[in-house]
């Protein structure tokens, strides 16, 4: 079978990695071309010690031209901002991009300016598909732009959807209490990534609502809710490397159960691989999804106040990144849904 | 200066070792009797290897007469349920008694039934003072008994409390999403504490209100509002050994600012030495408590739904506990009350 | 093209849980069997839960016939001694065994019994293949019976094997100073394995040749130097999970350059696929090969005393354990040699 | 009791971190300085957040004169290269200086200038003293200048001089295997030790002779042997924040057991109260010295080659460094050996 030509721009960061890594296993696509700014010229195995030996050659520096004539597709793992004007060059060229970026996430342009500034190419906006494939399957067949969903609000939109398409919980005074891995935090040392001050501490930041995330998960979550969603959203950086985990509390509309709410997840996701609903009362863990496209979802409830916890536990750089780009691929090229996605978890971590 | 002698009672786990490892730098007191039961026998050198060549001899099966005899204060690490009969017994020689179960922290009788099953020392229980220094330092002074607080209690209380009692939050709706480190699960090791199935992944457990320290902390936290509180209490197991860090979130009462709720606690704690209170905006990290005694505490506002989400880091072994008994112990005993705890956390950890 | 059938043996260990995992991705083995001891009757998904959903039905006890009537080879995940009888068994009723216990591994009986008492069934032992495909592919071919190698001597041997082959070391005074990942003591929670005694500590263990791999090693490297060696053999408990670095010492006879060691290696594994030969000066980092059958080797030469440095990381459950089972298994049965192992390293971890 | 007065140059790096939370708790110095280069004007407590509300005031730029009116002593803990010229300079106000930097370790300029380069101030060379209480006691007291030891040589020669001394090992051939903690690296972030890249892995680094410090373990252990030794050096850096292990390995002279080994350990540091000499057998964890200026030593036979395993355990940060300045310096003062390091190590981490 032909294999799908693809490019991945962006390949020397940890999500350009797991976008290489993944897609040395897919069965129908081909990696053609190795993109990355800072590291252009070296070998691809000295830059990602895991692939020396599987993807000879070197770091391409980014050349649009060069991408289109080799290229069907390109993934996109660049800074937002950066991202877009790239993307608008490699969709002239018609090559059919999945952006890693936040640059095209946002619907509402005057949202993104708030959070980000001017946006680089607002002509291309409207052409982007947001690539939750579980909530957003049939709007991706056949996309030439998917805008790859940010790790938190993937987790976050997943555990939360459920309840508030079925109204099974109030849309006002939701909190949602995320931790992350520090691969999170990029591939760039800084102090909050050093060892010695991240290994046995954990602590959290972009307090207050001001992270990034916030317009992105309260646009799926209104949409889900069908009315505007406003949200508390604190992120955590947890001494470890890979995994979201998502604690949600949100309100209980009258005695909306844990039972209830595990089937609303159910039915939803009947038809999404990468989505396990465990049981009321179990708790996902991290370790579970290490290196996997998996998501493992539960709810419970607090009777004594009438909440209902979400949790969402997924490796932020497979299916909070990588993955999820994949997944949206197969989907948007017609090809099975989990191809290369299949391998469960590396357990023990 | 004449030293106060005393005993540590379940010495060979990580409270015991910790009460043991700040007892020997402290310079009013003298440990006269390291108690285990597991392990009775065997020198303290080998058990806690940290003290090899400190502390010689070995450790003692218990034996109440031999304890009263030498040693005018006893600190029990027992667990629950054990721990109130060996209390009593030292209590009725005499021996002044800082217990660090759970088993005298819950006021009410029936609260205890309801979480523990029947207490095994009912008659004894209105003798206890709670002993949170920061809110109960004056029934603390001349106490021959007190219940030192629970790990998440502490954290948690010191967090909210000022909030409450300044009536600037609502006291309905409030979550608490709690972070611990392996050491709060104690020494023996679990399938949840083995380092391949922990390291590497978080998750929550005893979620929905199940988890005993809910009455502890809703105990203290009605006495701070005056009034009844019920709360949704989500603890979460980290990868590392030590601390606890508390994310709370509750309804701000118009328009309390996170400088409000500032001033609120650092008036409080004026002179409450082992609490620092950051600025708004700051994140503590329980990185910077990592061996010592203090508890770094914020505030911060989320605006776009009124909540104020407080923050308060510790070592769960130290401010959760063994530096908690001895603090409480120094005021109890009319020493001054950071003897013996006047050392920074060890950073980086 | 028709799968083989296989079971899985011991399949709830970390061993057994990365042969299914890494089976579940064959392209030519189809498991058929998941055998469990301690946890019959148990769902697989809940005893491995980055498998939930993806491998169904339970955990089953071992039974001879079951196995032989569904499955034409099974891969045992056994301790060892336990393991020699059921390999006796399933070899009766004709099931191809591919075994992980070190029952089978030692030539020598009277070695074995020094080691680990009388061997349960030293009637079979003559019919088994030592399973490093790198040293031994020839001998593998065809063969019913392999015994797959142990983590430390896949390490030491695969960076030792070319010097003693091509006389560039001397085979006196040679020292395997070896460090593991905590996951090599297995699944069985211990006082070692607790987090908060492994986390943030290194030791050695079994010192002064105490380690039962030792006779393992000297066997093959005997057999590489066509000659006896003895040799100082040190395991080091890392805290991480997955991992295995080998830093052995020889002498350099005369003037064996890094440069000379380097060819040897590369000339002895030209068609090894597995194994990565660095460059002399470079050295290899057990996060680059986590989750892979890959093994990375590194020679340099100290001149100052004339010792040549060899270096060889690896996976110790996969190249160490579950891959290297599945790559024995592949060239016993006629497949490819990597079928189902050509996955990279999880990078970062 | 009069307190000598202390400045910390370096104080916002690691070692100078350790050595004001070490002096905060000397009974007899007082700090009268915290100078720091790139953060100078910054608050102590952001700097370094584990003394918030212990130690206020700014890190204030470096000013010799400033120093020298305030302090009788200083603790540098600079750079190589960097810290000979500010010694220099502190020396000749009549400042007694330990200076942590390698700059004054090396007897002999010619080494120094082989691994370092021209020294900035070699009049003032001869006067340092080499600050390993243990082995130069006497040397030290009412010294002016005292070159603190680096990490590794402590470690190193502490293991390994009572052999040499005692004659009951080769002074040829030996082998030192060392193991690090990450904060052996530093503060500044680098790719090393950005958590998601060194967390679950182990690697050498600067193997085959290249590493500063040999010159430093070969001048301890020449004078140890009484003849010239050379060793091979193999440093690797481990997944953990403090400690470093030793494991080092020599030929016995005839039939040198544990045993004799052991005794020779005893005998040489009778004195010693920071060494612990652990039974024959016994093998040393960094996880029981974290926090604690203390040194555990062992000694292993490996009968079947006759090799000697000696084995150290440290905190890097702590006898590796600011400790051993301490100590160091109470015993030039005429102060008492351990005054402000009698805390035993943290444990659990």
């Amino acid at each position: 079978m032909e294999k799908v030509s693809a490019a991945v721009v962006g390949a020397t960061g940890y999500t350009g990695a797991e976008l290489l890594r993944l897609l040395l296993g897919h069965p129908r696509v081909e990696v053609t071309k190795v993109v990355g700014h800072s590291r252009a010229g070296e070998p691809v195995g000295k830059v990602l010690p895991n692939l020396r030996g599987l993807l000879t050659g070197d770091v391409d520096a980014f050349d649009a031209d060069a991408i289109a004539a080799s290229s069907k597709v390109a993934f996109c793992a660049l800074p937002h901002g950066a991202s877009a004007s790239i993307v608008d060059v490699l969709r002239r060229l018609g090559v059919v991009v999945f952006d890693l970026s936040a640059d095209f996430r946002l619907k509402d342009l005057d949202v993104y300016r708030t959070w980000y500034g001017d946006h680089p190419a607002p002509e291309r906006h409207a052409e982007a598909v947001y690539g939750l494939v579980e909530l957003h399957r049939d709007e991706l067949r056949g996309t030439d732009l998917v805008a790859v969903p940010g790790c938190y609000p993937t987790a976050s939109t997943l555990a939360l959807a459920p309840l508030l398409r079925a109204g099974l919980v109030e849309s006002t005074g939701i909190v949602i209490d995320a931790k992350s891995g520090v691969s999170g935090a990029g591939r760039t040392p800084t102090g909050s990534t050093h060892l010695p001050e991240s290994s046995e501490g954990i602590r959290a930041y972009k307090t207050g609502g001001t992270h990034r995330h916030v317009p992105e998960i309260e646009q799926e979550l209104s949409l889900a809710a069908g009315g505007v969603v406003r949200l508390v959203f604190t992120p955590h950086l947890v001494p470890m490397t890979r995994g979201i985990l998502v604690t949600a509390y949100a309100q209980a509309k009258g005695a909306s159960t844990a039972e209830a709410c595990t089937r609303a997840a159910r039915e939803l996701y009947q038809d999404s691989p990468s989505v396990v609903v465990l049981d009321p009362g179990e708790n996902p863990d991290t370790l579970w999804v290490r290196g996997s496209n998996r998501v493992f979802i539960s709810y419970t409830r607090n009777d004594s106040t009438g909440h209902v916890i979400a949790q969402a536990a997924i490796d932020n750089l497979v299916k909070g990144a990588a993955g999820s780009a994949i997944q949206a691929a197969n989907v948007a090229l017609g090809l099975e849904e989990t191809a290369g996605l299949r391998t469960p978890g590396v357990f023990p971590a």
